[in-house]
């Protein structure tokens, strides 16, 4: 299979409204990738509508938009995001209604949690022998917890009670450089699904649910939008293909992030997740 | 953990819409659960809307909704049931718009992908050697194939073509008598999925797009609903109490399918997937 | 990583005992390798010892060395012959000591099983209110059965009997032309084992017991022979190679089957599954 | 199913040689099982042999049998004891001839590989920018290594080197009181493996190797002993029976560890994993 490289101009402009991924579309470990606020001054001047989903639930939807902002990217306001941390809280203000969510992660992190009106204990101060009160597990997506000790603590937590254990990210490592990565809470989490033998409720691509999401802040941005006329930009086929093509979107696959250009055609191959178009880059010049 | 058991009447006057699962729930392998249809009635006294999701692809809408009525239960409209066949569907109409769809299974369920306007073959009638127009291959969720040569001719033409997979039932069997069950497609596209080693798109609960899908058509009945006036009623906790509490919605878990009363109680702990009430069934006397 | 092919003969010298896998490296659909003969005349004239693993249940040893003396390879004689099936039935001889012995397959393959001495059934003839006697389920390797009534005739069995289940050959497909291949009973059996959620007891590479049992062999056969003298030949990574490695033995990957040329180098560095040497193809010239 | 409860002397008896698992059998967090030393008088007295196999690699056997020899058991000496390190020192010494072998784990284990002759050097003190010399990754089975630090330091040489991995114990936790477990080595070299997506070599039940080990040291000890005359006893039906059954022994659960009372009728319904005995415990009065 040979692949057919198409410009992001000729494609983008198809469409309504753009959902991207973050890392390795719009960003890298360096900050922004160079030429990427063309693409939203190209967006803005054809009046194509956006939002960017993301499984990093580290931060709260405003300081992530402050990111982008300090960068440069003036556009992208906090209703522009959508994070899977975003349906974790949504998840938590719907379906637990009292008692105390114990979690895995900063304080900084868990600040965002107790703005729904919660009571929350970090793990590291948690004492197993008082734990009648814990209504909820969060693996929050960021690190501020004592590995050989917190995730211990957590996982005879669980063994102990029978109560609901929330994932904020479902990745299972992040880049720290260009050549490192680092587990993330996504793998540390199965981990410890795998031995206590439960499930857990994981948000973040490619389940359906962050597209809905985006989909919802789509249509409530005024704009009567239908699937067809969306596009999903994404450096990764397991995650932003498949999720945007089962959701029924168009997807764009971008060669700056998770998928090396000289791996692409193998990798479509392989998996059978099929983008629409193959882009070098999101960068519009 | 003791298991409360609570009246499905005392539960189901909290909520505004009702989404029910079908089998075991509101019918088994024998037909409509004796009692059933006084459910409907105090749904239609007390102004309580619902909807019935289903994983059974089998059939269309239209025909789901004759069995319910020639059944006796008239006000089940085609408007009032979400199937996972409506999904794959819906996947084929935004995503696949050019070349031939191969499917597995009988004449009948494809002609509801025909309607599309999308040209069909059979597995069975095609020739591997002229393969070149396929652009997807259905899952089908029913029989009418012949296991020992179709299923094999499915995997060979997914061996050299790289093209969508789409399965049109999650579920792995389903029971053909009190004691017995059979394959279903979900079991079948399963192994296919895990020789040829590609992603395949799958349809069905506990995945949030069948309660998505439920979820708008409550809204556009007229009525403005949240997620937290929704109660997801089903038989099973891996897909419709799973599915439904990870959407937000409160569950209900009835007695009357797969889950023996004298199990629950240790499977709720055993799996950690907590619904809301448990009730012997959905029956209102 | 640039590999390093190196002549199989250079290779085979320093070995004392060579163990090779059947298909994809001394025969492929079409029968023997062309050339594979000398090979074994140079082992015989060079004194190196050889026994053949495979995981093709579905004839007996003396069967399958027919077939080798029948295409010419006079040498190779049942005692040479280590199958899956032999390791299956040597478990039903030690586990199994009354009752019947249920089997999905031919009547040929299950006569391999009666020579134990033990009551058969195929699940064909089986009566499923009749299964009080029935001790054990065996899954041959080889064809024989009604895919659609069989199966979930022996998946009902399963539901009803809490007895071991016995999986001849662990292989989840077999290649039938040079382009195409088939499910085999490693396939299926994988989908009953999810379906029943129950543990089966599978014979076949990568399993340490199959090499076990060639080691027993080679060491019957009077030579004290270390397992650093004996060299595993394969054509499959994760199971002639990943086997042999975890054993203690050296491996070499050759490319007339399963490995494509161009591909072994990105396989080796994708799965981590490392072979010793690398060869063309086992033929020695 | 209701279980017959056997006494274990009337069990053991009728064996040549006995395999006992370690903990949950002949010990628990607190020591030695009370009277567990009488067993081992009455093997003594009637001839009886016995091993105990044990997937506990961090200690060497000897420290394993100076346990043993302090707690009053004097019978029990290295040669007794065959633990899942030995296995992966075997294929250390088999297998990796050459450069330095990078370890996860304290100096004090990482001594049992040095006697081999090969240098090692800890993850911790590993410079991820000079590792070409390095020829393979041990995951030791104790603790003193950094969590956060050095598990991703593990992961990015495994994305780098293409080189074996090799676990030493397959156990995902282990019991540190009557109430708590902490995470093992066998789960967080599962979390690696999947984050890597290669394959790691794994020793420890319920794989075959483990027994055969034992069973060539019960052949060695002089006694000409047949499969059908020995005994495996443990408390896991997924690792000391499955294993045990596998191999074609016959087959003891006793209840004094991970199979509880009112569960084990239950959970070999569920598993079907079926021992031959269910006895109280281990222990001959």
């Amino acid at each position: 299979m040979s692949l057919k490289i198409k410009s992001f101009e000729s494609v983008v402009k198809k469409y309504k409204t753009i959902f991207f991924d973050a890392y390795g579309v719009l960003k890298n470990h360096k900050g922004l990738i160079p030429g990427i606020n063309q693409t939203f001054q190209f967006l803005a001047e054809n009046n194509i509508d956006y939002f960017i989903l993301t499984n990093d639930a580290s931060r709260s939807p405003s300081e992530l938009a402050d990111y982008y902002q300090k960068a440069g990217l003036h556009e992208v306001t906090e209703f522009k995001l959508i994070s899977s941390g975003m349906l974790a809280r949504e998840y938590l203000r719907l379906k637990v209604k009292s008692g105390t969510i114990a979690y895995l992660g900063t304080d900084k992190s868990a600040h965002y949690i107790e703005a729904l009106g919660l009571k929350t204990i970090s793990i590291q101060k948690l004492d197993l022998s008082k734990i009648d009160d814990i209504t909820a597990v969060v693996f929050l997506d960021d690190e501020g917890f004592d590995w050989n000790h917190d995730i211990n603590k957590v996982l005879n937590l669980l063994r102990r009670r029978t109560i609901p254990a929330i994932v904020c990210n479902t990745d299972k490592s992040y880049p720290v450089s260009k050549e490192e990565v680092a587990i993330a809470i996504g793998g540390i989490s199965k981990m410890v699904e795998e031995i206590v033998d439960k499930k857990f409720i994981r948000f973040g691509k490619p389940d359906a649910q962050m597209f809905v999401y985006a989909y919802e802040h789509a249509l409530n941005n005024g704009q009567l939008v239908d699937k067809g006329d969306i596009l999903m930009v994404g450096d990764t086929l397991a995650t932003d293909i498949l999720g945007g093509n089962k959701f029924g979107l168009d997807t764009a696959l971008v060669l700056t992030g998770n998928t090396l250009p000289d791996r692409a055609s193998f990798y479509i191959q392989a998996t059978g997740i099929i983008p629409n178009y193959v882009c070098e880059s999101a960068v519009i010049q």
